[in-house]
């Protein structure tokens, strides 16, 4: 019997979805560069599933039941076209290509305009949920023609996590679609990843607590409005003990965090079609300058001490406010950055879809999802979440606590870059009258650059001063 | 007689440009591509100088002396390509391309490396003064080889702004430098304009003072630390009366601040390179919210009221003291960002020249300049100029006022993120423990991607769940 389905890079999202997949009954072939790690996987983990490995590409292809449907799940760039580029010979017209990893929207539109010529499907398919998730149920995002996702729908529903909604996977959209929400996914992770880290900032060094102690808050949290996996990974995080010194691991862990590329590649999308991320954009920078570690050490000596600041006794409470206020413009941000690309780039994306497909298994996933889906069906035209009366009333209750959390956090000199871009953020939303008058006024001054003016239509230039 | 050096494209940067080379006494051949352009600026704009109108390249070829030297003043991207296509049947091996517009660095060493090849010589060329300066004495900043650079180097220094250390003009360095350091000039722009912006909102809106008032305020400024080219236009523009209407100018104009590409490249720059520029990020950020002003002005209406704010009465003198601040990290953030891609890209860059050349002609020349040189001279390796005491002791005095500031601000609504991610980028730098330990485990949780210890060298990873 042929395979119904193959896995191409046996890394550990490729075995984990590979064993997701053969689970749910099917037949799966799996692949791998190194036939090495083929054989370690089929002997330590597969046990009943049914699993044909394969260590050529020809016999890969082969044992696969035709139209062929093959994941790769290989390193994002170059590794991807090369991959592609082998599997090619061995290919048929209507077989299908689905790339599972973080590839760049653009890569994926080039990818399926050089494979439609030759009549190959390809879907460009985000999966979020880590390892986890590829082997439990992550969300999957697909995007290309509807036709090839016709080709793997049964099997992609079968696999995806499953919420009281329905299976985590939808169509997403044409072209790069599924590749550019995954790509904004992440790029949410990023910004509520880093609102996280100044919240938990503030309680270890305004607060004093250790991490024992903020894993109970966090744990609390976790069952109310902020319940969420990354909130949820906090609290076990925090639990954690390193086996080597007995100490938190957390503590053990240095403070320098790395990043690959779908945060940046957000910011720049965002750049490009004009929304804006400020949120997402300060979660990057924030990890870049973490990288100085060696710097910050030298200049922490150089420059003046922190001052000690007394804590708030609603601390906690404020903290908890701020953080679901900058989670919810981390989400509105990256929800506004989608549906300007889906108008751009003809995606025909269904946001209330996408909201559908992130409740579950995926790292974004959290119960303020819900809300943000009321809030979009009430409208789903209203692609900014804020032009919305019931964003108004979420929102109001947490502006003060959030200002008391910035401002506890300036007195300390800890930075809050996400928490204040929040307020910042929502602050120049919600502003008739920008000064952004005089930054026109600046540059029509000294580059010509002309204006428009409030009281009529049209482009405008004045002398501002006499040129000779 | 021939013409020493020609100008292509008689915009209004090109037409002064032009006029200036010819008022130092230079024979110019000038070039557009609608030949009306070319006839206004000589009937209009000529007086005495000496220009040599052309109406086809091939005759405006022609009337240059060997090896021809050719100002490119074209609009930025294709028309750059376009115009060196229709150039380069006429030109011979050792003639001279200078593209002296605001063309992307990438862009720059692709022409240096196709028309190297052709053995013409090419110069990326930053040229920074808008349309006055072009014409009176801008601020030059040519990459390439030093050999194309000799052959304009007399004239260059002629045309630049002199200050007392010299015309400002250098021999930037290697390949696109300075192309680079143009557009990163323009990103400190971007963040300095923003911040006057901020500074302008708040005394506008907490002080609810009139641009007449503001004016005399930045007029006071600008005799102080904060001299420099854009607090002087500022206190100009809110002197500026609107003759139609008789309001101030300012009050006219309206709020959406336009863009064209270099401060967004140098976000995209700084992201590529891994140096957090987060005051620069913002102020593009800033000038891509302003657009929405429509949607702004439904949102003002839709949410609460602003609060009235009680001002503080020592506010502008903090204010003063929060633009400084602001000023001081974006240079230092730009710079930075220069020398980090001098050493990827190996410009050579030397950072005194860059400073000493943006003391006179370009938009950011200021008298904080000589102070950076200063800091820099101590240390000239030492290109994070928060490594130094002497930064310390100016940025310490500066912390209080600008912390009230930003305070201020918040509890009145008013958005600053210039001057809040100024303050954070501040405190982030001189941290020695960031909570990017706690994103580390996160990803290491959800994604296996390990993660450094503070106590060993090497990469790890836990198992944080049973993965079954």
């Amino acid at each position: 019997m042929k395979a119904q389905i193959g896995v191409v890079g046996l890394a550990v999202m490729g075995q984990n979805l590979a064993l997701n997949i053969a689970r749910k009954g099917y037949i799966v072939a799996v692949y791998n560069r190194t036939s090495e790690r083929t054989k370690n996987f089929v002997e330590q983990r597969v046990k009943g599933e049914k699993i044909v490995a394969a260590y050529d590409l020809k016999s890969f292809v082969e044992s696969l039941e035709r139209p062929r449907k093959i994941i790769l799940m290989v390193k994002a760039g170059s590794p991807v076209d090369e991959m592609i580029d082998e599997l090619l010979p061995y290919l048929q017209e209507g077989d299908l290509l689905i790339d599972a990893g973080n590839s760049h929207y653009e890569d994926t539109n080039r990818r399926l305009e050089r494979l439609s010529k030759m009549g190959i499907l390809f879907l460009g398919t985000g999966v979020s949920g880590g390892e986890y998730g590829a082997l439990h149920g992550p969300s999957i995002m697909p995007g290309g023609t509807k036709e090839a996702y016709k080709l793997v729908e049964e099997i992609f529903l079968k696999i995806a996590a499953k919420t009281e909604d329905g299976p985590c996977c939808t169509y997403v959209g044409d072209y790069s679609a599924g590749h550019f929400v995954k790509m904004v996914h992440n790029g949410i992770e990023y910004a509520i990843m880093q609102a996280i880290a100044e919240v938990y900032d503030i309680m270890r060094k305004v607060l004093g607590l250790q991490p024992k102690e903020i894993g109970e808050i966090f744990k609390k949290w976790n069952e109310g409005e902020l319940s969420s996996f990354l909130v949820e990974i906090t609290y076990k995080i925090m639990e954690k003990i390193d086996e080597e010194t007995g100490k938190p691991m957390v503590d053990v862990i240095l403070d320098k965090a790395e990043q690959k590329g779908t945060g940046k590649w957000t910011v720049e999308a965002a750049l490009d079609l004009g929304v804006p991320t400020p949120s997402l954009n300060l979660a990057v920078v924030a990890r870049v300058l973490s990288h100085f570690k060696q710097q910050r050490m030298e200049l922490s000596k150089l420059y003046w001490q922190k001052p000690i600041v007394k804590a708030d006794k609603n601390l906690i409470e404020y903290l908890e406010k701020a953080l679901s206020l900058a989670m919810f413009l981390a989400y509105s941000q990256g929800l506004w950055l989608i549906s300007e690309a889906s108008k751009a780039f003809n995606y025909g994306v269904n946001l209330l879809e996408i909201l559908r497909i992130w409740k579950g298994g995926c790292i974004i996933r959290a119960k303020m999802i819900d809300f943000l889906r009321e809030i979009l069906k009430e409208n789903p035209s209203n692609v900014n979440l804020l032009e919305s009366q019931k964003t108004v009333e979420y929102l109001k209750p947490r502006i003060e606590p959030t200002l008391k959390v910035c401002q506890i956090a300036r007195e300390a000199q800890i930075p809050t870059p996400v928490l204040n871009s929040s307020l910042d953020y929502l602050f120049s939303m919600k502003e008739a009258n920008l000064p952004a008058n005089l930054i026109q006024a600046q540059r029509d001054f000294f580059g010509a650059h002309t204006f428009e003016r409030i009281d009529k239509p049209g482009i405008y230039h004045i002398e501002w001063q006499p040129l000779e």
